[in-house]
């Protein structure tokens, strides 16, 4: 490894560094992430640094967010080349701090947000976005950045942490990220390494398919039957579907025909034993 | 009223004071209370005053830590009285946000602390920690004071406290003010003004049996003894014993005779409708 980008192991190391950049009147962003890093999250950190002078990425595997059944042991780990890609984009900081340094053993505080995580994900992995409101919690408050950058790839992720900002009054501006694409359309993603060559060939039908639907809904087609539709399309590929919705785009509650407020496409399919998720904004009808 | 002390109604304003304060070089300190003060508050003012330049008063009666049959509508409230002697203690500010400005309408989170909070009062008021928890997170992370002071009055709040901050990583060290007490021993409470005139005079004996069972226990007498006895008198006295306990003073952890750990004796205990809890700590034996 070089040495340009600190690696930092422990909450005290964290802030220093961000008390000494404050010091200086440097505006910090923070980028929290799983490591297996891909384009995707470097794309979070060049807009980061857009609305920051110092940029911290965490890579942290949080385990409270994996239920038992879960890949949480599977997860892609590889700190040395997460943190070679950091460099590239000129990150500040790593922050990679050990699973003792977050859980210390009598761990025992739970932070929950209702509504928004209920459905969808919540439903499929109800530990979830506990695990996640918990971390964002301590990690927010171990940076305390100005800003904090997450992907939309994660969009009721990012809906339930902008939620938990507000309702519990964090200091932070949360910045969202767009999904970025491979080249075939499939988001990227850290688990897309765990899909084999047939399954790799396939994957790119789920962006195609919700881009479709966002095509059809925007043209004023029906909703359950677009739905319908593209469910069908889906098993068709192969994919077993664990939901495809249309949902109100700020709190997800489902969308209501005909559609007058913002809605969003989420949906989440197995392929094999992988499990993916996309999402997709639906322009208003009327907007073309 | 004077002008002297300020009252800040909303997030912003304590956020613009405590920014100024701050620029200034200023620390600190956030006295959370429910109003109804007494000298029991105003001491926990003065112990703020020194670990911080600034002392900010928080005056919320907080909804969410009563159940539907406890005396949230008839808890005291007098905010006039209550800025006068704020006033007398010289605090700096008196934050009294409205309700809807700490809960809106779509507040949807929530934070939990195991451990600590389930005994004792968690098995009384199943909801009162939850509650404790999320307005603490919430003043704390609107504030964000160096330092903020509770009272032993209420130490399984006080443990509670130091837990979620420990978990989460706030930023704050927490400072724990002594038990004030009026001359006969009883432990100064808003709820006391509730005693009829009657229950007033028996009240102090709440103390007096914890007294003598502290004095007990670190000469070494039985244990489970003690308590027995120290029940009876209360009985004899006419208080209906919520809990009467000798717990680990750190995690409340049932304390093991012979006791070697620094233990605390804890009652909660009804004269007529009115719940008074108290606390003391227990000399360690042959520390005397």
């Amino acid at each position: 490894m070089n040495t340009k980008l600190p690696v930092l192991r422990h909450t005290v190391e964290l802030r220093h560094a961000v008390q000494q950049w404050r010091r200086q009147g440097q505006k910090i962003a923070l980028v929290p992430t799983m490591g297996g890093l891909h384009d995707g999250h470097l794309s979070l950190v060049r807009l980061a640094k857009q609305h920051a002078n110092r940029v911290i990425v965490s890579v942290f595997v949080n385990p409270t967010q994996f239920a038992p059944h879960e890949d949480f042991d599977a997860y892609p780990r590889n700190e040395e080349r997460d943190w070679h890609k950091l460099g590239t984009v000129e990150a500040d900081a790593m922050y990679a701090p050990d699973v003792h340094e977050i859980y210390p053993r009598d761990f025992a505080t739970r932070v929950d947000v209702a509504g928004v995580a209920q459905p969808l994900e919540g439903i499929s992995r109800p530990h979830f976005f506990s695990g996640v409101a918990t971390v964002v919690t301590k990690l927010f408050l171990q940076a305390l950045p100005d800003v904090a950058v997450f992907g939309e790839k994660d969009y009721q992720q990012l809906l339930v942490v902008k939620k938990l900002v507000r309702d519990l009054n964090f200091p932070v501006t949360i910045v969202p990220g767009p999904i970025m694409r491979e080249p075939d359309g499939l988001a990227m993603s850290s688990r897309n390494v765990y899909l084999d060559a047939q399954d790799r060939v396939t994957a790119p039908h789920l962006y195609g398919v919700l881009q479709d639907m966002a095509g059809d809904l925007a043209a004023g087609r029906e909703m359950d039957e677009t739905v319908k539709k593209g469910l069908a399309r889906l098993e068709k590929h192969g994919f077993r579907v664990d939901y495809l919705e249309v949902r109100d785009a700020e709190n997800l509650t489902p969308a209501v025909y005909p559609l007058w407020k913002p809605v969003r496409l989420l949906a989440a399919a197995y392929l094999g034993k992988v499990r993916l998720i996309d999402n997709m904004a639906v322009p208003s009808p009327g907007a073309h």
